[in-house]
């Protein structure tokens, strides 16, 4: 769990793998309520930051609330010469920011996004630019924006997916797996295409239903009373999230458009048939409707509540040296709800193989892990830590 | 408000009219959560209550815990000789009690109901039958049902929709809207297509909404991941309603079809509207989009959270005595927002007319609703109380 600290007693430490603390600048481009509660965050985890924004105010607020330790004029200046980047520009901007940060950054820099959306943004770039670049996206926010309101428990528990390429390399995947346990976030690698179907599905959808609700009640005055007035509970549940942030909200649901598309003609479908029960009388079929949802929710309390329970566990799984196995790996088991609580990697010499060492919760999750990994063809091997 | 009884030393007192505390029991028909509460209420009021259920534990249970006086072995026997009668049963079962009622009790009795949906229920009913059977609906509710979740507070500053016909007979209207204020609701006369329209938009098919998220999260497992597991605070906003009661809401959605189709079909036309502007990049739609719905949130916010503020004002409006006058006029101030704090009539000599008192708060609530009654065409006065 992120209460474990990778460079804790219990932090495995590969040969020539870097474990997230480890020493070296790291950058911040925008300093919203994002980046500036990832600097903050980083910082007190005793990472010297580094941090650019084109709105000079944001930037010195920032460095006044302590949030960096450098406030650079230029992005040349904030990038050049740090060991990972973290891009929190707005999503419709990150793409050209991340274009501009790979040219201006060192060879050996880990570049990465905070983006709602992936698919759109990755396939902007070359193999041999995902090699650096590697996509990322942590679940959590505010109501507020902007750095005033930026606090540094920001990602504490919050998931934190990454879209590794096969190109990634290892040792960049390593760096921000680390930096991402540092600020006490969850780190789950994700397909890209899973990840934009997911977002639509339990954010960018909701978000549009809620405002359409909104809209709906505004357009409505039966009879000359106003519906919002006499509005209960379950209409303001279902609309609290509406409304907040347009430019954030149009840019999400335009980067993530394909998603979003069809999950909402999915989602129109279901509403149509709906609409076919009530217009037939079928008593059944709306209890049927209903009672699925019960079901579905009872699910999702059920799954969500699972604790990630029992002693830590290494595997320790031999890799070859070429790209996309440590994506694989990870993807895999991020897909199977099994959180990487640590992990270092040992580089072979070139052309043989080296070692990747995974740590999880539990005899249960090592060996779903292990089982997972022997059938993508990787020896394995899991002691308990 | 609420908190002026009807019968403290504020309250109006027409001349022949009862106020809500006149003694004689009533009764009440289903002792489920709702009609369980009610009994409960109304008892600790000090009004006698006599109740009926055909199912002996809950009937029996609500006798136990003090909620009713007398529990009564049949329908006739708990309505045969009361003032007024609340049939709280399922909705789709409501019209049919009500016949059954209407047929059972007194010449002078009031008969109204508690149900969801109000055009279907009131359809079935000849004119005469609407002199004495008034619909009603709180809006108000638990996450529980049955007698055992029963409890006295539940309608304890609930808007209490009541949906007169022009038929109403104005003493029973008189009689219904005190007994309503006995149990802490604020009665607001409304239109009952009005109605239905407003509670599709502001209940029923958040429900369908809800409901339609939840399956489809269910049925997507992008990846093998399961949606579900990965949901945020806005998925969750926005599924928490779903799932409860399927009973009740199939029921409602069917009695309530029209209002809720016409309601799903716009529903699902802004969302085709959307979908076409991502199509299309149209990001300027977009941001129209979210911001017009954080100004629809932000008007409900204002709306909502104005108070009726004031010292009270007595209205004193001439009527005739003829049917619908009183409909007609407690439904217009309804459809205003303004809430009639007390009522009371004293009809005139047959073929005359008589007065209707009605206590409003505020000065600038007694001017509007004194221009709207005088726009009604009936003379009017408003005094401080």
């Amino acid at each position: 769990m992120a209460s474990r600290s990778p460079s804790g007693p219990d932090a495995v430490s590969g040969g020539a793998g870097e474990v997230g603390a480890a020493p070296g600048p790291v950058a911040v481009v925008g300093v919203g309520l994002m980046g500036g509660s990832l600097a903050l965050a980083l910082t007190r985890a005793g990472v010297p930051v580094r941090a650019y924004d084109p709105d000079a105010a944001a930037l010195e607020a920032a460095r006044a609330m302590g949030a960096v330790a450098e406030a650079a004029p230029r992005l040349a200046d904030a990038v050049g010469d740090v060991r990972a980047v973290f891009v929190a520009a707005p999503v419709s901007r990150i793409a050209d920011v991340v274009h501009e940060v790979l040219r201006l950054s060192p060879d050996d820099c880990l570049v990465t996004d905070l983006g709602s959306a992936k698919t759109a943004i990755l396939a902007g770039f070359s193999a041999a630019e995902r090699a650096r670049f590697i996509g990322g996206h942590p679940v959590c926010g505010g109501e507020q924006s902007g750095i005033a309101a930026a606090r540094d428990d920001l990602y504490r528990g919050a998931t934190w997916f990454l879209t590794p390429s096969p190109e990634a390399r290892a040792d960049l995947f390593e760096r921000l797996h680390g930096l991402i346990g540092l600020v006490g976030a969850r780190p789950v690698a994700i397909d890209p295409a899973v990840h934009d179907r997911l977002m639509a599905l339990v954010s960018h959808v909701p978000h549009v239903l809620a405002a359409a609700l909104i809209h709906q009640a505004a357009a409505t005055t039966p009879g000359g009373r106003e519906a919002l007035r006499s509005a209960g509970p379950s209409f303001d549940d279902l609309t609290r999230v509406a409304g907040s942030n347009p430019p954030l909200w149009a840019d999400i649901l335009l980067v993530n458009s394909h998603a979003v598309l069809d999950a909402l003609r999915d989602y129109r479908g279901r509403l149509e048939a709906v609409e076919e029960a009530i217009a037939a009388g079928d008593r059944d079929r709306l209890l049927d409707f209903v009672a699925d949802a019960a079901r579905g929710r009872e699910r999702l309390r059920v799954e969500r509540g699972r604790p990630d329970v029992g002693a830590p566990w290494r595997i320790t799984v031999g890799v070859p040296n070429r790209p996309g196995a440590i994506s694989e790996i990870v993807t895999a088991l991020g897909h199977a709800h099994i959180n990487i609580e640590d992990l270092a990697l040992s580089p072979g010499p070139p052309g043989g193989s080296g070692e990747l060492v995974l740590v999880v919760d539990g005899k249960e999750n090592a060996a779903a892990a292990s089982r997972m990994v022997a059938r993508l063809g990787y020896r394995t091997r899991s002691v308990p830590v």
